[in-house]
C-alpha cells in the first residue's frame, strides 16, 4: 500500500495556460483501459528534458531527442502497456508513425511531436491499436484534464501523481503543474519514468535546458526503488509562456530563483510519490547522507544503502537489524571512508559511532523508530560539508508478487 | 530450496594430511547448537587469504590482516552467530581474547591463530560462551571432521558445502578439500563469506599468496545472491606440505598448472553451491557475458543481470520477461555499448538481436527454457574477445521471508 500518499484532488491541479490535455482508450493491453495521453502546447512553448542513460533505450526516447533539437514542439503523446524498447528499427517506424498521425490531427510537422510509451519491454508496439484512438484523444483535450491524465500514464502505480504550485514573478502569478508515472524498474540516472512539469511563466531556452537538470537533479534522480533503471525514463519540462511574467533570461535572478522554487516543489513532491507508492511499498524512507568531501560520494552511500535488499527487508519488517546499514556503508565503494569517525543515526535514535553501535543504544529505541511509516536514516560522514538524500521505499512479499506476475 | 545441491557425503570429503578440524557448541545463538569450529594446522603448513574489501570489515578480518603477515599459523577459530562486525574497538578486544585463549590450548603465540566471525552485525562477540566451548572443539580434533565443520559454520544455509579433489603431482597424489558457507549477504569483493580450502600439497608461500587471488577471481568473486558485499567475507587457502611433492615454487610448471586445476576445481564447487543455495533460491542461473573489450566490462553487465530484482523475480515466476534482461544489459554502465551489435541467448534459444526481439524468438520456446532449474544467459557483445561468468539465483518470496524474519 503507498504509504501517505493519496491521488491528488482534480481540483487541486491547477491548469497551466495555454496547455490542454486529452484521454483516450486504445486497448493496448486491456481492452476499455483509458491508455492514450495527448497533450497540445500552445505555439510558442518552450520544452526541454532529459532521458535514460540506458543503452537499451526504448524508441520513443530516441525521437524525443532528435524532435527536441527541432526546437518548436507543440504536443506530447503517451502510451501506457507497451514501452517500445527493445524493439530495433522497427520500434522507430511504429513511434515515427505515431508522431505522423498526432501532427496531422494539429496540422504540424512531426518534428513538432514528442512521444513516449511505458510499460512492457521487448514487444511490438500496436500502432493498430494506438492510431484510431488519437482522434477521440484530440477530442478530449482540456485545460483541466490533468488528472485525467495523471491516472492514463499508471502502469503498476497505485495511485495517480500529480502536483502544483504558484509563484509570483515580476508583479504575475505563476502556476506549475506536473505529473508522473513510476513504481518499479525506478532507478532515474539523470531522469526518470515518465514526468511533465509545465509552468506558464516565461523563460529561455537556454535556462529552460538548464532548469531540467538542476530540477532532476534534486528530485527524480533521487530515488530508487529497485536499482533497476529505465529504458524509458524522461522528464520533461514545459514553459508555455503565458503568465505575463516579462521573458526570464538571467540566471541570477530573482525571478529565475522564484521559479526553480516552484519547479522544484512540484517535481520533489512527484519524486518521492514514486518511492511512497513504490511497487509493494509499506515504508518510505529519506536517506540523508552528510559532511561528505562530494556529492557523488554522498549519493553513492545513500544510494548502497537505498538499494540493499538486505536493509529493505529489514524495514518492511520492522526489524532494527542495523548492522545492515553499516554493511552498505561499508561496501558503498568509498575507499578512503574511516568507519570510525561516522555516525548513524535512525530518525532521532543514534545507532552507530567509533565503528560499532553507539553506547546509548538500545533495540527499544530502535524498534520503536521502526514502527513508523516514514523513516529517516541519517548518516555524518565527519570528513567534509557536502550532503545527498535519497527517497526510497521497503521491499516486501508484494514487490516479487507484482513483479512474478506483472504480464499475467 | 536449494537448487541441484546435496550436502557432501562425508566420507567424499578426503582427509588433507596435517589438518584436524574439531566442532564444540557455544550455544552463541541457540542453545545446543553446534557453532564453534577449530582447524589445527601442522607445524609449516603455509597460509594464504583475502578478504572481504567492505569498509565494515569485521574485527576477526582485520586480525586475520595481521596474523597473516606474521607468517606462522597453527591453528583458526571460526563461530556462527555473530559477525563481531560494526564492533569497534571492543570488537577487536573480544576477537584478540578469543585467539589468546586457543592459542593457550595450543601452546602457541596469538600471532598463530586466525579467527573468523559469521552471523548477526553490530552485536557484542559473546566469548563469555566462546571461550568455554574451545577445550571441548580441541578434544573434538580429527582429519575426518570435515563435513562436520561444514555443518558447523553455516548460518543460513540450508546445505552444508564442501568438496574434493586430486590430482598427481610429481608421482605423488596430493588431496585438496575444501568447505565454505554462504547464503545471503553475498556479493563478494576479492573474496567471499567463509571458505576454506587446503590442500596436503607443498607450495611455496609466494605462490600460495598467488594462487589465493587467481582462485578467488574464478570462483567466489563470481557469484552474487543480492548485491550486498559482506562485512566478514574470507578466503583462506591452507598448503600443509605433507603430500610429500617437491615444493612448487615455479608458476610456469606442470605441478603449479595440476594443483591450481585441482584447487578451482573445488573451489568452483563450493561457489557455485552457495548461489544453488541462495536464500530462497528456486533457480541457479549462470551469466556468461563474451565478447567484451575487457574482464571488467563483462562483470559489469553480468553483475548487472544477476542483481537486477527484476530479473531475478521474472525468473522466479519462470515468465520469459526478457525485456528487463535487455534493460539491465543497458544500465550497466558500459557507455559506448552499441545495443543493435549485440546478441541475448536464454539457454539455446536466440532472444535478442539487432536491438530487439529476434526474428525467431517465440514466447513458446523462452517459456520452456523458463522451466528449468538451471538456467544460462549468455549475451554476447561482439565488441573483443573476453568473457566473464557470473553464478546467482532468483529472488522469491522467501528471500523477502528468510530476511524479514533472520533475527526472530
Amino acid at each position: 500500500m503507498p504509504v501517505n500518499l493519496l491521488a491528488p484532488d482534480p481540483a487541486a491541479l491547477r491548469p497551466v495556460a495555454g496547455l490542454n490535455l486529452g484521454i483516450a482508450s486504445a486497448g493496448i493491453k486491456k481492452p476499455g483501459r483509458r491508455d492514450i495521453t495527448l497533450i497540445e502546447l500552445a505555439p510558442g512553448s518552450k520544452v526541454a528534458g532529459v532521458f535514460t542513460q540506458n543503452r537499451f533505450c526504448a524508441a520513443p526516447v530516441t525521437l524525443c531527442k532528435q524532435h527536441l533539437a527541432s526546437g518548436n514542439i507543440r504536443a506530447l503523446v503517451i502510451n501506457t502497456g507497451n514501452a517500445n524498447a527493445g524493439t530495433g528499427e522497427e520500434g522507430l517506424n511504429r513511434a515515427r508513425q505515431t508522431c505522423a498521425a498526432v501532427a496531422r490531427l494539429f496540422g504540424v510537422a512531426a518534428e513538432a511531436i514528442l512521444p513516449f510509451s511505458t510499460g512492457v519491454i521487448l514487444e511490438p508496439l500496436p500502432v493498430d491499436k494506438i492510431l484510431p484512438a488519437l482522434p477521440d484523444a484530440q477530442a478530449d483535450l482540456a485545460a483541466n484534464h490533468w488528472s485525467e491524465a495523471a491516472h492514463a500514464i499508471m502502469t503498476t502505480d497505485i495511485v495517480a501523481k500529480g502536483a502544483s504550485a504558484q509563484a509570483q514573478i515580476g508583479g504575475k502569478t505563476v502556476t506549475v503543474t506536473g505529473i508522473a508515472k513510476g513504481s518499479g524498474m525506478i532507478h532515474p540516472n539523470m531522469a526518470t519514468m515518465l514526468g511533465y512539469v509545465a509552468t506558464d511563466a516565461a523563460v529561455s531556452q537556454a535556462l529552460l535546458n538548464q532548469l531540467v537538470k538542476n530540477i532532476a537533479d534534486v528530485s527524480f534522480n533521487c530515488v530508487t526503488v529497485d536499482g533497476d533503471t529505465s529504458t524509458n525514463d524522461s522528464f520533461i519540462l514545459i514553459a508555455t509562456g503565458q503568465a505575463g511574467n516579462r521573458d526570464i533570461t538571467d540566471a541570477a535572478s530573482a525571478d529565475y530563483a522564484a521559479l526553480k522554487t516552484a519547479l522544484a516543489e512540484v517535481s520533489i513532491k512527484l519524486a518521492q510519490a514514486m518511492a511512497r507508492d513504490g511497487e509493494g511499498a509499506t515504508k518510505f524512507m529519506t536517506i540523508e547522507v552528510e559532511g561528505g568531501r562530494s556529492h557523488a560520494e554522498c549519493k553513492q552511500i545513500a544510494y548502497a544503502i537505498a538499494r540493499s535488499p538486505l536493509v529493505k527487508t529489514a524495514f518492511f519488517a520492522s526489524d532494527p537489524n542495523l548492522g545492515r546499514i553499516l554493511a552498505a556503508i561499508g561496501y558503498a565503494g568509498v575507499n578512503d571512508l574511516d568507519v570510525n569517525t561516522l555516525k548513524v543515526w535512525l530518525g532521532d535514535v543514534l545507532v552507530a559511532e567509533n565503528g560499532g553501535r553507539a553506547a546509548s543504544y538500545t533495540e527499544a529505541a530502535g524498534a520503536a523508530v521502526m514502527k513508523e511509516a516514514e523513516i529517516t536514516v541519517r548518516v555524518l560522514l565527519n570528513r567534509g560539508d557536502v550532503n545527498a538524500t535519497v527517497w526510497t521505499c521497503d521491499f516486501s512479499y508484494d514487490y516479487v508478487k507484482i513483479n512474478a506476475e506483472y504480464r499475467t
